[in-house]
């Protein structure tokens, strides 16, 4: 089966497509934080997004196409947490019914946003287990859609409206991004950021941040070939697992990403630590590793220039995270 | 002496001249939180603009109107925190001296955040000594202005830009607020909100929200005469400890405020937690009075209807907050 690329004009008509379903996330700044990475840093808080995450957005771009008459049988979602929350909660709004695969190992406070919502949840786990058998024996079993968390093209094109947005942002703040660093997992996310920023702001060269040992989109784009992660490998950054770059990201990614960094548990709790100072947000893991990267990774080449991150998500465990605040964890 | 009133007037002007320095901070929704309350509740998140809180709009609407040639002497301040930062900050970038009063019991992110921004900070013992007499000494001895932190014609029409923001982004979401709710201590805020709300959207009804033991205004507009609070009256919310209303306020609040709602510390605890939870900012003890109004003081009548609150600042120490989240305090 062959996917269709999205493009730049898809993640214009899923702006269109989704602006009352979403809110538009402000950017934030702080001297502070300037400081520290020796840039000018212009902060997208998706994490403030209903939901928690900017997975809302890609949800309600595909779930608004799927007709009417075909709603429903409902979907089958397999997401750590946060695609989870976008799912059940567009699900939701259009009377769909969703059941949604969680590892067991998710973060309860995804698992009750999700069933906040009224969806169903399975967790199965995450080692032995294969999420996509199973989702695809449950849409067997109840003629339901599976909606992929990032490798299908609604779904990137609606990410990349986050994009759009900040593009806009930037351009009323008569500024304009020399870099924008984006966290990468699947990459849905920055692939549609990526596109959406090829029509808005050319000249901005985009880089993936990711776990450092959970790498694989750096090594990939190395490499010029998808190059997977070791099987097992860990990170705090529950939100950015997947094992490799998906098969519409991953064009997208060797295209348009200038490389990647990475970053370790202890940078991000870090960057945790700083949301919750300077910029008064709270940020889960894998939503801090962007601005990780941007405050203790950059070549010296880069200081001086003007660096958009996004703060992707913000469901974080109140255990984990009163850990990371009180120094507990590094 | 005798000062002029704000007036509606005076806020879309001090609206035009800060809009280049300060940010619009979203409003926010939650599903979670509009469950707890029973109302359509519309969270302007005030605690992400620039040094932490809303005091910046003021203090940037009255720096900026200080003759250049008056500039050199630099200003004189006493705040518990906010309204320190805020004016520490918009003296840098008018490269005023800035000295600061501050309460010795300040937190200490509010301190550090006035000294990372260049101003000098001297404190004082809040039950023992006059701020104002100090700042006068000061003053005289510099020639510099002393700038208040609420009973000031020019404070109370920057804040109230927070208040024209506010009614922007609730009639551009087609929806209007019956009721706005916003802690109330001097009342600059709450004041030139209130004054904002008359000239664009006269049917809201607006409430403070005050620490139930500190509570001047509700007593205040129940008497329709000034009722300072018991001297050595305490409440966590270290922002929102005056003792009684301004010259300048107690007017706006008597012709424009409906009534108050006391909230208990432990009220204030659970907002701070379930603003991490659900909306994912950071908030103060006192940016989070007007929330616990609105998710636990609420009459029956009020259920149902759309309520605007103002979640005034983030700028709280990290021992206290992770003491919050954890639950260690209540």
């Amino acid at each position: 089966m062959t996917h269709p690329l999205p493009t730049f004009e898809d993640v214009l008509e899923a702006g269109n497509r989704i602006q009352n379903y979403v809110i538009e996330t402000p950017v934030l700044q702080s001297e502070a934080l300037n400081k520290i990475a020796g840039i000018d840093l212009h902060i997208k808080a998706e994490c403030l997004q209903e939901t928690g995450s900017f997975k809302l957005r890609g949800a309600t771009n595909r779930l608004l196409q799927i007709p009417i008459e075909d709603r429903s049988a409902g979907v089958v979602a397999y997401s750590s947490g946060n695609h989870a929350q976008g799912i059940a909660r567009v699900s939701k709004r259009l009377g769909m019914p969703a059941i949604i695969l969680m590892p067991s190992d998710a973060p309860q406070v995804k698992v009750d946003g999700v069933l906040a919502d009224g969806a169903e949840v399975r967790h199965y786990d995450r080692n032995s287990e294969s999420r996509e058998e199973i989702a695809e024996e449950l849409a067997r079993e109840r003629g339901a859609i599976i909606v992929p968390s990032y490798n299908d093209a609604m779904i990137v094109a609606g990410q990349g409206t986050c994009g759009l947005e900040f593009a806009k942002q930037i351009e009323l703040a008569d500024k304009s991004l020399d870099h924008l660093i984006c966290c990468a997992s699947g990459g849905g996310l920055i692939g549609g950021i990526a596109l959406a920023l090829e029509g808005k702001s050319p000249n901005t060269k985009v880089w993936a941040a990711e776990p450092v040992e959970h790498d694989d989109w750096i090594r990939s784009l190395e490499a010029g070939e998808i190059r997977p992660n070791a099987p097992g490998t860990r990170s705090v950054c529950d939100a950015l697992l997947i094992q490799e770059p998906g098969s519409i990201t991953w064009p997208i990614g060797a295209r348009f990403f200038s490389g990647g960094y990475g970053v370790t548990d202890a940078q991000v709790f870090e960057a945790m630590r700083l949301a919750c100072r300077h910029l008064k947000v709270v940020v889960e893991p894998g939503g801090a590793a962007a601005l990780a990267a941007a405050l203790f990774c950059l070549p010296e080449n880069v200081k001086g220039s003007t660096v958009g991150v996004v703060l992707t998500g913000g469901n974080v465990d109140m255990d984990l995270y009163t850990d990371v605040l009180a120094g507990r964890k590094d």
